[in-house]
């Protein structure tokens, strides 16, 4: 192979992925600690099974597929109706956000539509990212050749990013915030809003984590902020919500609006993506039915009992945290002058106990460490017993 | 929205995928003829149910996932070990081809892999095409700013298209072919690997197909050919060899002889991608199983003989048709001077069957027309009477 034939790009990326890195430092205590019993508080995956009504819904939809009358093959690559019906009425009704089923789009994941929604902007497009955030905003950008402008969002004014000073084209937003769980607030969004429609811009929005808020009054979808429908595109993700990390299912809302932009995003997935699993769009489907609802509020009422438990635990200990109230991430001050990847390495061998360096989050998280709340309520609780009385 | 910082290329696309002009057209048709009954042998999706061990090994991960000590979150983004293991053992090591699970990719879709490869190459690498073919690999690459060198594949030569007279970096191959259902000779695969050799190229070797292949002579994988671990990629699928159109599964094989590009494979799919569905993992498990295997060829040899009555209904006619005889595609050559289109609408309105237009897929392909042999049988039959009877 000539190897100058290869995205020159790649080369300019960090050597792996941030969460491949964690599991390999990970898998390397495990080899030369065998037995030892490693508390995950790392990366943000589930661990409570999928609700009783989802499961009712996937045995369901196998069954159709093993007769003629209703199988299913290639579905609309849009996805199938009846889940994009179900996403507006259950996702945007109930905040009073006018979405049609025509601009929901279904796929197979949060992160494929996040990653891959760069490359409907030029090459040269001007790209602004907050720091720290899920890093797959800006190495989706970076392996096409985009250098992004950063965004800070620091402790001192709320983990609230500003609009950048110069002029850029697109600009990514994650609300509640991964990693640091900071909820934007209003005043933020209609402030990138603001900039937005002044300069032709459009807001790429992550609200994968939107059903953990528990105050009903904060934003929950960028289309609460008005004008936001010009200059906005939403991902919303069930992987969070219903626990479908290992199911995959996801949304991305392109709202007629901004109708040249929702008609390359259909000419994107109608060629480069086949549609979601179909057995997987009905189970999505029932996360928002009557039995379903409650059931997946019950989850995450789980989860967010963890993460109050991990925010008092710390703050007993004396430290302080972020997050982890509209959120299941918590964001963790480390004592001043502490490296995130040095302190990476103190946990896992004076508590084993696992969690992400801020740092992979981008700069403005070094000196910080994320934990997740999605640990299962009594292993998080050992962690948290272990820190108090092992962490030096 | 400032329109100058979208995507330029977009523009120069078709103004949409094939198969959804295709269904536009049938949707019409049906909005103005209601209670028509249109017979669909046109885009290449399967009718017949998942087989028993598919299903259950369906039921049985869903149920896994409503366990707590069962319950999957986040996979490997490679895919699960038990999925690539079965690959290497079902589909390798019975063509006497060693390929180790390190080297196989799991995803959601061959199109998908397909359509993606291609990012791993720079904006201004040579792509060749074979013409007519897929066109996936096209657009794809339009979509990057890439014209590609169209490879003629005509009756005359067998269908196999001719290595490029210049030079070119990237090649995509499709054997057994779609459209045209021909299988490409050990000698043509020979002179593909021989010159990618000789200019440092890439083969991107799509095999959807191969299932089909009723001659255990004919190459089943492009690893058969001497050499071609140090330059070619293979996609492999699920959809047509197990029908799973609509639950959506597939196989990228990267050579560790590529280590470079398999690393990059792996850093593109950890950031951009975030693994196959747990229970559809299962599921494709299942189609290597003691049970599964052979159901699954009882469908195949079903479809296979779908395709022999399309091939011998057509040629009754008095019609000059290829392939049919190790893939599901029939190409059917239209009377001379006819355009694939304007044959489209004749069909339809005289027959009421559906097909795909040969030009779909290229201009080589102007003058044929594509019929699939993936419908029921019962109505397969019908379309060839109505196709004696009412075609003029």
């Amino acid at each position: 192979m000539n190897e100058n034939i290869l995205n020159p790009h790649y080369s300019e990326l960090p050597e792996s992925y941030l969460f491949s890195t964690v599991a390999r430092k990970l898998a390397d205590y495990k080899a030369s600690h065998p037995g030892a019993e490693v508390i995950k508080l790392g990366i943000g995956d589930v661990t409570t099974p999928l609700v009783p009504a989802v499961l009712e819904a996937m045995h369901k939809a196998v069954d159709e597929m093993g007769e003629r009358s209703t199988f299913r093959g290639y579905g609309p690559e849009q996805g199938y109706g009846f889940l994009r019906e179900a996403v507006a009425r259950g996702e945007y009704a109930p905040r009073k956000v006018e979405i049609s089923p025509e601009e929901v789009f279904i796929s197979d994941g949060s992160k494929c539509d996040v990653a891959n929604f760069q490359e409907l902007f030029s090459a040269d497009a001007r790209v602004a990212v907050p720091d720290p955030v899920y890093p797959v905003y800006l190495d989706s950008n970076l392996m096409a050749g985009r250098r992004a402008v950063l965004m800070p969002a620091r402790a001192e004014n709320g983990f609230q990013p500003e609009v950048p000073h110069e002029k850029v084209d697109v600009i990514y937003l994650c609300s509640p915030n991964n990693p640091t769980g900071t909820v934007l607030t209003r005043e933020t969004l209609e402030r990138f809003v603001s900039y937005a429609l002044k300069n032709g811009s459009i807001i790429l929005f992550d609200a994968a984590y939107s059903a953990y808020i528990r105050d009903e009054k904060l934003v929950h979808s960028i289309y609460e902020i008005p004008g936001a429908k010009h200059c906005a595109v939403e991902f919303r993700s069930f992987s969070k919500t219903a626990g479908f990390t290992g199911v995959r299912c996801a949304v991305t809302t392109v709202p007629k609006e901004l109708e040249k932009l929702r008609k390359m995003w259909f000419r994107r997935q109608s060629t480069k993506f086949n549609g979601a699993c179909y057995i997987v769009q009905r189970a999505a489907e029932a996360v928002y039915s009557e039995a379903g609802w409650p059931q997946i509020k019950a989850v995450i009422d789980g989860y967010m009992a963890n993460a109050a438990m991990i925010r008092e635990g710390l703050a007993q200990c004396g430290y302080t945290v972020y997050g982890g109230e509209h959120a299941p991430y918590i964001w963790w001050k480390l004592p001043a002058g502490e490296k995130s990847f040095d302190f990476f390495d103190r946990l896992l061998n004076s508590c084993e106990v696992v969690g992400t360096p801020g740092s992979g989050f981008g700069a403005c998280g070094e000196g910080y460490f994320r934990l997740t709340a999605f640990g299962e309520t009594a292993a998080t609780k050992r962690a948290l017993e272990r820190i108090r009385d092992r962490l030096k």
